[in-house]
C-alpha cells in the first residue's frame, strides 16, 4: 500500500467540484459534488440516532435499493434535519437537478447535508448550485480539495486521504474526504466522509468491510459525545482500476480492507484532532484487555471524558481522572493491576502503577501534555485485546463556538 | 411535611462542626464532623466506579458490618483515591482519633474525602483537625451551616435542606447536606451527601427506601459525565423522635420516603445548579414515555448534551439539539409524534411539533434561555411514564476550572 496525495479524484474517473451557493454562508464554499464517469456499487453506514435527517433517509433508500449510483451533491450550513416532508422533496429535487445536469437516472445521485437542525434549505439556491458543479467538476487533485473545503462547517481544516494497491497487476486507488469537528460521537459524527475507489468488488463485500472497519474507526472517535442526526459514509467504487472482482474473502480482500482501513483511520483521526476548539489530538490505547468490546469502552470512556479533556487542555498533569474514567466505563478490572502511560512521539512515562501514582515530575508530564499529539497508553494485563480511541481537548473555544453557532 | 431551615443539625441529638485543617486549601474551612448522642442506624449507596476511593472502601464496612454509627468526619481538597494501602491506613487512623476524641468506637465512625485524586493525606494535619471538631461541634443550625460550607469544593454555594413530619404522633426531622459541582454524574458525583434524622426505622427498610430514591434523585444529575471515584451519600437515623419503630411499608415508611426524596431532590437539584461553572440549572422533564427507564434515558440524555448545554448557555434557541440528543439515548420513537416545550418560572413555549420545529420567535426563546431555571418538557405520547433529570449549561468557566484545578 502506497500513501498518495490526493483524495476523491485520487481515483480513476471520479471528478468533483467545490462551489459558493450562498445556502447559509457569505462569502465561502458550501456546495460539493462527487461524479464518477461510470456507475459505482455503494455501501454505507448512517447515523444511529432515531432522529434521521432527510438526506440520510434518502441515500439508505439509494444505497439499498438503486442499481448503482453516480453521484454525490453535499451541501454545509443547513443539515437539512427535523424538516419533515419537506426536508425529504428537497433531497428530490436536487438528486433530480443533479441527475438532469449529469444525464444520470435520479436515484443514482446521493445527497448529503451538514449544519443547523431545523432550518428548511433554500431549494431554488440549491438547485443553481448543483448547476454550477456540474460546469465546473473536474478530475484534477485541486477539484478533490475545492470539494473537501466546500463541506467543512466548524472545521478548521479539510480532511482528505488517499491510498494505492496491487489487485490482480492492477494497480488499484482509493481516495477519501470527510467533514466534521462538532456533534461529533459517532455510532456510525456531523460527520460526513466520502470515499471513491476504481476498486471492483462485489456490492456485498464492500458493505461487510465498510460495516465491519467502523466499529474501530468512525466509531471509536468522539469530540463532544453528541452523535448527530446526519452521519454519513458512503464509499463508491466504479471498476475502473480493471482487477479481477473481488467476489471472496481471498488475499484481494485483504487488501482492500487494509486500504480502507487506513483511509477510515486517518479520516477519522483528522476529525478527532480538528474537533471544535481543540490543540491536541487525544489518542487512547488500551492493551491486554480481556475482550476486544473491553478495549474499545475502556478507550473510549477516557477520551470522552470531559475531566481529562479539559486537563489536556491546561497541561495539566492530573492522571487521577484518566484512572476515574477507565473506572466507570463500565468494564470491571483490579485498579492494583493496571498501568498507565502519558506518551508523545518521542517520550513515554509510566504515571500509575500498584494502585498508586508514581512519582512522576510534574513539570515533564505538563510539557508532555503541551503536544499536538498526547497518547495515553493503559495496559490492563488482563488478556490480550487491544483498541484505540481519538479525541481531543476540551477548551474555552469549544465553548465558544457551540454557545452561539447559529449566528 | 413542612420544610424547615438548617441541615445535619436539625433532628434532635445531631452535632455538627466545620473547622481549617490547612490540608490542601488555605484560609478556608477544609474539615468537617457530624456527630450524633445515640447510635444511629445507617444506610448508604456509594459510587459505582470500579476505582473506589479509601474512604468509599472504609463506609461500605461500617454500613454492611457496625452494629451502628454515631460520626462522620470529611474533608475536602484530597479525595484520598488512588492511595493504596496508605490511603485506606489513613481512613483507619483518621477514625481512631475521632474515637479517642468521642468516645466512640473506632467502627462507627465513617469517613469521606472530597478533592484531587492521587495525593496522599497529611494524617497529622487530619488528627489535628479531628480534635478541633470534636471541641468545636455543637447542635446549632450554625453548627450545620459551618459544616456545610467545610466540605464544599468548587461549590460556589453550600447545600443543606431539612423538613420535620408526623409518624405516630411524634415529629420527625430529617436533615442534610451535600457538595458537588464537577466530576458529577452520579451511578449512585464527587457528590458527598449526609443526611441526618431522629427518626426510628429498621435498617433494611431505611436502607431500601434509600437504594430506591437515588435512581430518580441524585442519579438523575449530572455536570459532566465523570463518574466520581468517592461519591457518597449515608443516612443516619437515632431514633431520638421516639417515633414508634417503621419496621413494615406502612402509612409511615411512605411519609418517612417522601421527606427522604424531598430532602435528596432538593440537594440534587442544588449541585446539579451549582455545577462547575454552570449560569443556570437546566432541567429536563419527559413525561408520557413507554417505560420509567425509557423516561430517565431520555431526560439524562438531553442534560448530558455538551452541545445544548452550550446553546443554553449562549442564549441560543438551538432546539434541534434537544431533538437530537433524545434520538441517540438509545430509546426508540417516532419524531414525528413527539412535542417539545421549553419553560422557564414564567412562560412555556412549543418548539417543535409533527417533525417539525415550530416558528417560534428566536428573541423571546433566547430571553426564556437566559432564565437562572430552564426546563425543556418532553412529551413523548407513547405512554404514562415520567422522569426529571438536572444537569446545568456549560460554560467557558467550566473549562477554567477543570484546565486547571490542582492549582
Amino acid at each position: 500500500m502506497n500513501i498518495i496525495d490526493g483524495g476523491v479524484t485520487a481515483a480513476k474517473g471520479f471528478e468533483a467540484a467545490g462551489v459558493e451557493a450562498g445556502i447559509k454562508y457569505l462569502n465561502r464554499k458550501d456546495m460539493a459534488l462527487i461524479y464518477s464517469k461510470k456507475p459505482c456499487r455503494t455501501a454505507g453506514v448512517f447515523t444511529s440516532n432515531v432522529v434521521k435527517a432527510a438526506p440520510v433517509l434518502w441515500d439508505k433508500e439509494v444505497v439499498s435499493h438503486s442499481p448503482y449510483a453516480q453521484a454525490v451533491v453535499i451541501n454545509a450550513g443547513i443539515a437539512n434535519a427535523c424538516t419533515g416532508r419537506q426536508g425529504y422533496e428537497c433531497c428530490n429535487k436536487t438528486a433530480q437537478a443533479a441527475a438532469d445536469c449529469l444525464q444520470i437516472p435520479k436515484d443514482a445521485v446521493l445527497v448529503a447535508s451538514t449544519g443547523v437542525i431545523g432550518m428548511q434549505l433554500p431549494i431554488d439556491k440549491l438547485t443553481e448550485g448543483v448547476k454550477k458543479l456540474s460546469e465546473t467538476k473536474s478530475d484534477t487533485l485541486e477539484a478533490g480539495q475545492l470539494a473537501a473545503e466546500a463541506i467543512m462547517t466548524t472545521d478548521t481544516i479539510s480532511k482528505q486521504a488517499a491510498v494505492t494497491f496491487e489487485v490482480g497487476g492492477k494497480t488499484v486507488t482509493m481516495g477519501g474526504m470527510c467533514k466534521g469537528s462538532g456533534m461529533i460521537h459517532p455510532n456510525m459524527c456531523t460527520m460526513l466522509c466520502f470515499i471513491t475507489s476504481d476498486v471492483s468488488i462485489s456490492k456485498e463485500l464492500m458493505q461487510e468491510a465498510l460495516s465491519e472497519n467502523v466499529v474501530d474507526t468512525f466509531n471509536m472517535i468522539s469530540v463532544d459525545g453528541d452523535t448527530s442526526t446526519n452521519d454519513t459514509l458512503v464509499i463508491l467504487a466504479n471498476g475502473m482500476a480493471e482487477n479481477p472482482e473481488i467476489t471472496t474473502k481471498n488475499e484481494d480482500y485483504y487488501k482492500f480492507a487494509d486500504a480502507l482501513n487506513y483511509i477510515n483511520t486517518t479520516l477519522a483521526k483528522k476529525m478527532a484532532g480538528d474537533g471544535e476548539g481543540a490543540t491536541a489530538l487525544f489518542e487512547t490505547k488500551v492493551i491486554n484487555a480481556g475482550t476486544k468490546e473491553d478495549a474499545r469502552r475502556l478507550s473510549k470512556s477516557v477520551i470522552c471524558s470531559s475531566l481529562t479533556k479539559a486537563a489536556i487542555f491546561g497541561h495539566d498533569a492530573n492522571c487521577g481522572r484518566i484512572i476515574c474514567a477507565l473506572g466507570y466505563s463500565g468494564v470491571d478490572f483490579d485498579p492494583e493491576k493496571i498501568e498507565l502511560y502519558l506518551e508523545n512521539k518521542d517520550k513515554s512515562i509510566l504515571v500509575y502503577k500498584d494502585g498508586l501514582m508514581t512519582d512522576y515530575d510534574d513539570d515533564e508530564v505538563s510539557n508532555l501534555l503541551a503536544s499536538e499529539e498526547v497518547r495515553a497508553l493503559v495496559d490492563m494485563k488482563m488478556g490480550d485485546a487491544s483498541a484505540c480511541a481519538w479525541g481531543c481537548d476540551l477548551t474555552y473555544d469549544y465553548v465558544k463556538i457551540n454557545a452561539d453557532y447559529r449566528s
